[in-house]
């Protein structure tokens, strides 16, 4: 036994593959509930650790001592862009000399996100050589010739007037939405943003009313602009929830300090009910069982640009933080904290992006439901998405080998057991499905769900938000009656 | 020196990637013409051959025995899906039992490429696992991780009666246009033709007067069926144009008696003129100069559907003779066979396919030109694709690493020199530009085109096609008004 044990971990996390499909005859897959199974996976990724990994079995980890930094980012680091305290000063003075670009609201979420390493290996917007890529392959190669996943677009569109007035200058400063100077884009590269092509590989159609087209998109500039990004110090809201947002590099050093031998993620951009936490509950219940000590959840709720009837990230914290404090999750092994990627609602190609940015935080587990980051169709009575796509594209996903990709399991209403439970088809009937928009019914009209569907301090904040959306509503309506 | 020559020549040949673009600093990259440069290609792709493979300079390869077949298949081995004759009788026997599946003309090219190994390793019409990563990342992974390249999702469409007659079968007859009885997909399965995302995502616009969503995918049925196939007879079409149509194996198998060294294919859908065959000919000298003994030039037209303003293929293939004839190509360095694929006018998704078909045929050096697969914007007053994303994209493709990619010179009308020649941006006055209408208007008007442009034996048969089709317009109008 000549290997170091992190090699043994990292090693055996590689190895495992949870998979959760049976092969239907002529229909499409059907993944089974939750049933886990585990197969080795194949040998793809370039990096030595892989390839030259040895046969472990899950007894040889059980008896490893544990260290958390359980995936590697990829590239191999987390990047990080802000730039040291001591240069600060310099830098600043630097940017001042150079031509401006305005960010919008949302162009400072991407800097965030771009600045932390959440999509390491970037370093900055894209060029059009990344974006090519990211928009035909969903990855991009890297210098050793491997893939790393990279499913969206990560861009930064410009006006005409800013192109005329980069002119021939290298570098420019990045002005934030308050006038405050951001950052510096480096060694740019100005090239043409074909929205129609973006909108149409990114969300698989090009039918009005998406929101981030319609908010983002259209608005934007005809040109994109890439280039090395450097941020003069970290991004803040100041908005009280600045220190739910930890970087890769803080979730990282948090999992390490707890010691967590497994990391599952879970994306989430609505309120927690029962069912969600009876599903992390279970899935922790089951990787003990799989041999691991200490399995960290990280509740990871999005925190970037939303649509405009999804539940606003305050009341959504809050919502979590009641869900913790009412004990339906356990704080001892869940970290919640604010994913700070914009929202594309643009199903199997994001999804991978949700996956990857966790990668690089340090999950080596991911949770995926049906239909993820999906919406209805636009302008059609459907579903944009097969519901079933979002977990089949990740499974395949280029550069997502090294992740373990969890399936949802469906949880309702079990209306004989009065608690939210895994769906039992043989007893079909006895169950309740409630969807987001009888949820909101409920929380509208001010109807109680039925017990044990949400914690009642989790409820209460919903309640309180639909009145107070109710109360402005008829504020506004009052208005217009009197004017 | 314990390796084999085989290995060397392969491996030298792989070693080499020319490419020929600069960055510029802001716009887009700037392909500069056909300024050879050679550099190593990463290492990237999991076969042995390339990982293990030794530093070599070209004149160890000079020195070496050549043996032609000079790059692999992908997956390895050219696939075959034609029945051996032997057991032709007893699969029609079994094939007349199954449910019944009718192809168009257009399916029935499909099943022709496939069976031929055209897209190695694909076996069949996809299954969904296949166009899933076909749609989202432009490539398949195979079993042993490595992935190929498979841009285009090809597939097999059938409407409701038909899913409705499958019922619960697990294998199909498929049965040609005319009736006849072609082959059989087994172990099929069925799933969404989601249209809307399968056109977004191929072609990058929904915009209608796509040729190939008119004429085909609006018309297929709303379910794909994907399976393994298996032909009872090699596809014929009785079009006096057959002896073209040489399978990948065969024409690997003409590469091999020609001793060639290398095989540099070009893709074309049009006549060649002077220009094109200025460019095969000076890639010809360059390959030489490298060091190679035998280039082999496939001049390669495509023979599937295409648009109806295009030259038809009949046209096309005595136009290509008489340029061999005439001697402006020479026959000896030079395959002319038909691609028997049809054409989606995808650009840079389509150009994948084209160059790793043609890897799958044997060609290790592919010709790029402007814009390939592309037309103009079928609602919009632009090119639909950027003319240079096809060159780019190629450059990048996953799967593609093992090819060269030669990027078109463009060449254009020497009014001093009184010929084709490679423009030269100095006395850019001096060139004339003779595009597809230009030409098309030459032949209809019976106007001569310079001297030059293209052989005369070539020109003739255009000038014939166009006069053939003004007599049928005329007819058709004196039709309409005798009516």
């Amino acid at each position: 036994m000549s290997l170091t044990i992190k090699v043994h971990v990292d090693t055996h996390i590689n190895d495992l593959n949870i998979i959760q499909y049976q092969t239907n005859r002529h229909n499409r897959r059907k993944f089974t509930n939750y049933d886990l199974k585990i197969r080795p996976r194949p040998i793809y990724s370039s990096s030595p650790l892989t390839v030259y990994r040895p046969k472990m079995n899950v007894d040889s980890v059980r008896s490893s001592v544990i260290k958390s930094s359980l995936i590697e980012p990829d590239g191999g680091v987390v990047v990080d862009l802000v730039v040291p305290e001591s240069e600060r000063e310099l830098k600043t003075v630097e940017a001042e000399s150079m031509p401006r670009v305005n960010l919008t609201n949302i162009d400072l979420e991407w800097v965030h996100v771009i600045s932390e390493g959440w999509a390491s290996p970037l370093k900055g917007f894209m060029r059009e050589n990344e974006y090519l890529q990211s928009l035909h392959f969903n990855c991009l190669k890297t210098k050793d010739g491997s893939l790393v996943n990279m499913s969206l677009p990560i861009v930064l569109a410009i006006h005409d007037e800013t192109k005329e007035r980069i002119g021939s200058s290298t570098n420019v400063g990045l002005v934030g939405p308050d006038g405050e100077l951001i950052g510096i884009l480096r060694s740019i590269e100005i090239y043409n943003h074909n929205k129609e092509e973006r909108i149409a590989r990114t969300w698989g159609t090009t039918a009005p009313g998406l929101p981030y087209v319609d908010e983002v998109i259209t608005l934007a500039g005809n040109w994109l602009i890439g280039g090395d990004l450097e941020v003069l110090k970290p991004i803040k809201y100041n908005d009280g929830l600045d220190h739910y947002r930890l970087s890769p590099q803080q979730l990282r050093k948090e999992f390490d300090r707890r010691q967590a031998d497994a990391v599952f993620a879970f994306q989430l951009r609505n309120p927690v009910h029962n069912g969600h936490a009876l599903l992390m509950n279970d899935t922790r219940r089951r990787l003990l069982e799989m041999g691991f000590k200490n399995p960290i959840l990280l509740l990871h709720p999005l925190g970037g640009f939303t649509k405009a009837d999804d539940v606003p990230l305050d009341v959504r914290m809050e919502q979590h933080s009641k869900v913790l404090e009412d004990g339906v999750l356990d704080p001892e092994t869940t970290i919640v904290s604010i994913f700070p990627s914009p929202m594309h609602y643009a199903g199997p190609t994001e999804v991978q992006w949700h996956a990857k940015a966790r990668v690089n935080a340090g999950a080596n587990f991911y949770i995926v439901g049906r239909d993820p980051a999906g919406m209805g169709h636009p302008t059609e009575k459907r579903d944009l998405y097969d519901p079933d796509h979002g977990k089949k594209v990740l499974s395949m996903a280029p550069g997502l080998e090294k992740l373990n990709i969890l399936p949802f399991r469906v949880a309702a209403y079990d209306t004989v057991e009065k608690k939210m439970a895994f769906f039992d088809p043989s007893r079909a009937k006895e169950f309740l499905f409630i969807s987001g928009t009888k949820m909101r019914t409920y929380a509208k009209t001010g109807e109680n769900p039925p017990d044990g569907f949400m914690c009642p301090g989790g409820w209460k904040v919903l309640v309180n938000y639909y009145k107070s959306l109710q109360s402005e509503e008829a504020t506004g309506q009052a208005a217009v009656l009197a004017s």
